[in-house]
């Protein structure tokens, strides 16, 4: 069915219970001060990205259990800052890719950070990675990311995912080619998810964002997802689960930990989703749930009722640079 | 099978004979010499696309038929030329997108123009298009375009579109924007089969080009493709045949007039091609024929062995981007 | 799942709202009064159809811009006429074909007219084919005919062929062979679809058919379709507004003016459509749709259960054959 | 979607009205008479199974029309009874295999015996087979077995495998190997609906089982079934009857004489079900009806959410062993 | 691999060994005399047609074992004869369907007899069907017809079918309505492997046939077929063999007796094939190993390049009418 | 294509030449001799399997990096041995199960032994688990286990599941149940290439085999297998390769340490292959390029023309039980 999950209607109003565990927030502030006991010792050393109008940095920092992060850093060519500065993080299989792949903010006038996701990358490549540097990487689990360390929050893959990504807002924090007080993050699919996770612990982390710009996030309501969708990458926690049938209470205790839900309820920056009413890989009752929990008042979502996971692609980005400018100009 | 075509070291040596009219340049000179019977007329507006760092502007001109085409011509921002300039066309589906979709090689110093196809962009949309403006296109075919007007070399649509290509060549021998003894042309799948198509016409044209890069190129040895390939938009062909089922001389003796095995036969600027060893919908021998039969002696070609038709993406585009830099420094 | 959409007791009653653009009326007179601004200049060949009990005639008349249109015209060997008619429109992808394809109503005693697609016919080919002969053939669009000139209901593909539906009604009104007081029209799918806006049009001609019967009816309800199928053709449609993000308002408003809900309300012909409860290309409530609003109070619908888009095929012929046989003797 | 059938709530009290024929106990009265017409005549002959823990036997029985039905019976090795009997039925396409195949519940200290499926087998093969030796086994059907003679309950193929699930009771009452008052049926899949059926059926052969332990069941809820999923085997029915448009009443009239749900009302045993929710072969709804229609009160049911068709698999013998366990001990 | 076969050059003289057993000639002596055994007993009654053009008869005669089998023969409305008669036999799935499905040879002037294979039809089912009324149906085979009663070529479906194939020929040498000495069998898929046999087994019958004219045949060089191509119906004799892995000896000699090619090498019959080089149902190698064999002189074959296996289809029917005229007149 | 690889004949004696490393040797020596340098420690608890004819131990030991390897121990009930030993390997996704799961080692009167495969086990689960407790596991790589740490033989994944398998044999060297000097190693497809390489370096482990069945052995002949199958897991190396462009020279010098034919050459033990002429998961050339490199020279291998990677299943065990008997009895 080409729209197979709720009618728009009854999205826009669709704002389910999702379990949260109670110790929610001392959980994620016990996981960024123990990330903290990593000095963030950010090197920033420019590279050649074959481009005449930006310059690009080769970013390393210490994220979750001090594992080195890679990201990049384009900014106009010859900027000196401090520049506004959007924060992209990368959909599932990703990563940051060569220097020159992904510039668009850096074109717009504006530092742009591309951090790449742990263990990830396999689909675009690039000249180096990140390593999942954690001795948990290798917990039993269905190929994929979806269910590594799924049995205990401590354990769980996307707990140091979330802590390398609120890691990456400190950098933004004290560096002299980026404005501390003009950040937004942004991305799609995974890299939605992550820019809610962003948004929802950056008050934990005590920094304020200037926006939050979620496409056809993931990571959002695992329960209703996992029985919504066989797409991967949900489907990689059905898989888990269908051979270890008794591990499901576990697993999903563990996922209310990294629930996008959870997370937006915290998020108090001004918000630009976008959901794709066809969308099989991001269900969008899964997105609808997080924007309609995010706290923030100041919000909005684009919809696109003809598209699956590619979302508003162009046209979502032009909303996006109109949007981020106006927070930047606000 | 993973890799379904021949192995790569018959790759490296497979010229096939490809069936070529005896009027093959007759009738390209006169659909050229048919086409500048309509004055260029190009426009050249700015436009805003949201970026600090490049302008662009909207291009019309007037291609096949004197319908209008339309372009984008992104520059460094502030720039006032003459740039050394490269010319991308689509692949099929797509086409000039909106205006901050595609700027790399403005990113890169040069002049950039991005040209629509005609009749194509339903992938991706934007702000505007180019129709197929000929009485032409209403003739009887199957779903698509490749078997448009394919009766009759000069109804086939791909008639129009290798005019458009060409006269998009002539717009950038007359701008002061760009510098009309370099230029580049380039473009992936249908892209590279125009890029194929306008470097072997060029000479026909009066026009010399400092280099050509079709990356996994279309529309090269169209016999071999559709009994190789199951894949869209070869299979458009076979789909036709398998209803007009006495039409197959007069469909392939009209492919003969595009095939870009005849136009790389023509071609004579330095070259640099990609091939991707798993391509399905672009199979590696209708690439080598074109490669091996270029007639330019300076040309390379990088070999993808384990990619579909995806090709080299971002790894081919920093091949490009420093042969196209050697190219304009030379 | 099998049975994807409504349950039937619920289909039975399922009278949807369907937008109905108030100039409908308006619309489709000044479309029919342009049609016949071009005269009708019918021409009547007999053909060898190689078979002995039929005669066959290569018919062509001026459709929509007066482009020519080609039907067969198959009666009993030797009859004279007039001859009670039935008009055959074709499904999307086929047309007429060659001349003993499809004779099955001469077979029974009438006169057979079969008429071409414009544009389409790849799907069987045929001897000759009818184009397209429309500028607009060309505006931009998904492959396929269903978003050829979406934007406006002007420049829409159907508007062309559903005056070519009511052009070849016309013929019949005033030829030797043909009764023009007993003329039954009929069609599967995009066939079917025709009959509708052919019975729905007729009125608006001045013309009075003994009856209507469409089979598994395409064309109808097109939101309720695009949200509720991946199948081709509807499917076009997502596809083009996949890309085109903008665009959806422009094509429904377009839509409504062929939508299949707002012809039947304005069909008074009786009535024998047919439904496949397990149709994914023209799912059952979108024939529903048309069926309960069809405005003839003489109809009935003949159900197929476990049956996709082939519907009832020769079980259904033979209910038509009963069913013609009545209207003609009524 | 993933779990495309009824909310978990939902299904735990789904217990649809199904269609049950006035002369069900009559029938199958008779047929179980006139198979007791032909001697049971069972011939228990020792095989060589290649193993040193477990004894094996060749089992022949005269099932329904006194056809010669296999089965394997394995006990612990040396022992000579009379032992608690499982009786295994097969899944649709197997059979009874290699004797070294299945042993799982000899190796739990009982006798297992493990019937052939009459006609099936070929998926897995084995050294015999039982055939479905009976004049109606040609009768017109869709490939497969479930269409087979499915016009007259008196010539469908399942009231042959009934009876002959059936016939393998009555051969536990009376064998010096078997303790006839410790028996349990099991399987999966049609395993599992036979299991059934020999439950449902056993009080009109007089017969008393200790427990019933179907798994993820087949044959059940045969309307519910065809409209919801398109997999076989089920779907089966539905590509008869998309040929033989006028024969459903009559088929599904058959149904009613082998439905799961209306064996699983007759039957009294202890009973242990197991159920997967994204179980697209065996949809969870047409399980719980017969699970929540069974009338035995002593039953419990085993919940799977993230399982398609496999269930339980391992987990599941797990429980079965325990359960089989107290039930023997009881 | 669109062409996924031999080259066309390649396939021209393509003849391999294929397996014949040295019995061939008598086990289908021995077979045709058992069935002669059972007399015709043809009755031939009148049935409405619903056509005004064609009469129609319902045809039972005595087929292998004496079952009934049924045809239809349709004549010109009126017709007496004797008229030259065509014999069509049915792919496989299909069956003679409703009087008014298909009666192409009447409306060309001849008698049309459209026989029904025994057990099959569900794909349009039809008023009535013939059961392959044989107690060796029920012998363990893989869903489908190909693999029942494989094992020993007495027992196997196709010496049924094959058999049935003969006497209706033996039908047409003594009907008043029917011309003995101008018979043309023809059919497609499995029709034309039937049409292949019954000229095979023609001389042996004592039957001289005007013409047979097989498209895309089925039943022809069975371990090619296997080895080549995953779809069904070859693909049920790798799915048995999957299972008994033991029976692949029995299987392809009782395959041998029943070989298109070995039938081919025995016609004599002048022949008219159709082949479609895209076609994965029946691989055009297997077409042409019987082509090339088949032992009448005056033989040519209809090659369809970009066709799957619906071959040719109204292409070839044309031809067919043409060449079948050309038979009957000379 | 049904037979997609190689014919029959030629596999028989394909041989190809295969990269192989130069410290080959060098590097397992170090590999097994950085092993020792933890003790073997096992440790061997009773666990209750349900079952009355098997006894199991919970047997847990020291593979690579010293990492806990979990195994079952299967022996007849009451057994004291020591026995001859059977040591299984499992399939890819797969793992040691529950204690039931599989024992037919045991039931045919051997120690059996079953060992899980670090950081797999997804399809099946169990009650525990082994994880890949290496910092290597983090790498990134493609999801699945074939990528992992790929760019240094050092961190490959399969050089830590090697050393397992070889230290599971040094525990069958010194345990009162098992019999040092009759151990033979199985498993299918993971399971056989693992089985494979305990017999390539058993010899350099100083521990000689009774014999090695590898079935349809998986993790042979790389570079083909990736060339010629798109099926998982060959095809996680594609998938990684597709990203990182740059890393095949890298990646196929790592699987050159591990690759079966290279572990084929050094085994010595007695073998009994198996192969499956469908195979598209492990083509037939693959398990040929192993087996014809395989140095001792007894050696059988039983082949399934008609199977995909099922292949032989209880024929082969079949087989097994019987060569195994041998083996131990010699």
């Amino acid at each position: 069915m080409a729209m197979f999950d709720l009618p728009l209607a009854e999205l826009e109003t669709y704002a389910p219970e999702v379990s949260e565990p109670e110790d929610f927030d001392a959980f994620w502030s016990a996981t960024l001060d123990e990330a903290r006991g990593h000095a963030l010792a950010p090197t920033v050393e420019p590279v050649d990205n074959r481009l005449a109008l930006v310059d690009s940095y080769d970013v390393t920092f210490a994220g979750a259990g001090g594992a080195p992060v890679r990201a990049w850093l384009h900014v106009p060519a010859g900027a000196t800052g401090p520049l506004p500065t959007v924060v992209q993080y990368h959909g599932y299989s990703g990563g940051r890719g060569l220097p020159h792949s992904s510039t668009i903010w850096a074109q717009a006038g504006y530092a742009h950070l591309s951090m790449d996701t742990r263990g990830q990358g396999w689909n675009g490549g690039g000249g180096s990675s990140t390593a999942d540097a954690s001795a948990d990487a290798g917990i039993n689990h269905a190929p994929g990311f979806m269910t590594s360390g799924i049995l205990d929050p401590a354990t769980y893959y996307y707990r140091r995912v979330y802590t390398d990504a609120v890691r990456m807002l400190e950098l933004t924090q004290d560096h002299p080619l980026l404005d501390a007080r003009r950040v937004v993050v942004t991305g799609g699919s995974q890299g939605g998810g992550l820019a809610l996770a962003a948004a929802g612990l950056a008050p934990l982390a005590g920094i304020e964002l200037a926006g939050c710009a979620p496409d056809v996030p993931f990571l959002c309501h695992f329960a209703r997802a996992v029985a919504l969708t066989d797409r991967h990458p949900y489907r990689e926690i059905a898989q888990y689960l269908a051979g270890w049938r008794d591990h499901a209470d576990a697993a999903f205790r563990t996922l209310s930990y990294v629930d996008g839900v959870n997370l937006a309820k915290r998020a108090v920056a001004p918000a630009l989703f976008s959901v794709a009413l066809m969308d099989l890989t991001c269900p969008p009752s899964t997105v609808y749930a997080a924007y309609n929990h995010y706290r923030g008042a100041d919000k909005q979502i684009n919809v696109y009722p003809y598209n699956d996971h590619e979302g508003g692609e162009a046209y979502q980005v032009a909303a996006q640079l109109d949007w981020v400018a106006e927070r930047f100009a606000g």
